[in-house]
């Protein structure tokens, strides 16, 4: 799953690059989706390592990830930032939740670590809040706007979430498995909490 | 020039990665666009380290590419291989004979180090030649539908490539300096017939 993510990630920031206004911003992008490569290839590389074909393992994730981009294609910049900013602020910290439930052991440290290491860094994450918060800045109208777009891709999110869950469910009962104690309320609190920080921390309204 | 072909190859490989048939061939031809912008990023740093900003070496440029680009936007993964195939097997012969011509002298020697070590290696001409190739093995009728589609791509080339000698006259004039005894018709000889003999390597007719 995530290393479909990358590949679509890749896909998506590369064509939303053509929106960029000027010249260095689009390149900007594009290397930040060039960088995602990188990580699809550790992720695949790994994939082989464990008997498995990177296409089959990706193919049940398919179908929930191309329609959450389907649904949300950005019209302008702002719109591709910050549906960068938010939707993979989410999606990274669910694989950390699941990295972190990866039971103990040296095979499954050693797929912790590849996890939360192909994570984006906060180089893309902070190019994207500060292009937003100079656009708030410079037209604080547009903090509105971007606040409704946040929203419709959070549903839309959770919807295709809602799918995958129910359609796979051994990664449901590893990430249930996980919660030990916990409850589902708690795992969606944190992920919730962490949203409205990221959305908070922009200017933009959950 | 070769700054902006990069950003530009890295930004329509990405796309036709959508034509691709299966997850493994776009996720080849997503990886081959990721490597155009490590390439992308050392000839940016040069010339900053020249004293220009990426942005304006690259903008007198941008018109003819993207109108090339624009003009040929391939309809299935076979015309975007070819367009590929036969695009960059011209455009880096191109590059080659201006890297040739750079007066010599140890700054021009690392700018045609440079050069010549972004160029593309021979991965993505043979990826796209044994695909090329397969596609004519299964139905010979192939052939035929890319030949043409291959004289329109040389075509389009040839009349940008004479905008940009009109518009850009420094770069017209390092190139002419460079044939010294020789003539202008050699070197469209010499790009004419390695372009022939890569269209006669994957069974397409000139």
């Amino acid at each position: 799953m995530l290393a479909y993510g990358e590949l679509l990630a890749f896909d998506r920031m590369a064509a939303d690059a053509r929106l960029a206004p000027d010249l260095s911003r689009q390149a900007a992008l594009a290397e930040m989706a060039a960088a995602e490569m990188g990580n699809y290839r550790r992720l695949a590389d790994r994939l082989g390592e464990l008997g498995a074909e990177p296409e089959d393992a990706m193919r049940p994730f398919v179908a929930a990830l191309r329609s959450f981009h389907d649904n949300t294609e950005p019209g302008d910049w702002l719109e591709a930032l910050t549906k960068a900013y938010v939707g993979e602020g989410i999606s990274d910290d669910f694989f950390r939740e699941v990295a972190r439930v990866l039971p103990p052991g040296s095979l499954a440290d050693a797929d912790r670590a590849l996890v939360l290491d192909v994570l984006h860094d906060d180089g893309y994450a902070g190019f994207a809040a500060a292009e937003i918060k100079a656009a708030i800045a410079a037209d604080p109208k547009v903090a509105n706007r971007l606040s409704m777009w946040a929203r419709r891709l959070t549903g839309e999110a959770l919807s295709q979430a809602q799918q995958v869950a129910l359609e796979r469910t051994p990664l449901t009962a590893l990430v249930l498995s996980g919660i030990d104690g916990g409850s589902l309320e708690e795992l969606f609190g944190r992920l919730t909490a962490a949203h409205t920080a990221r959305m908070g921390a922009v200017g933009l309204n959950n």
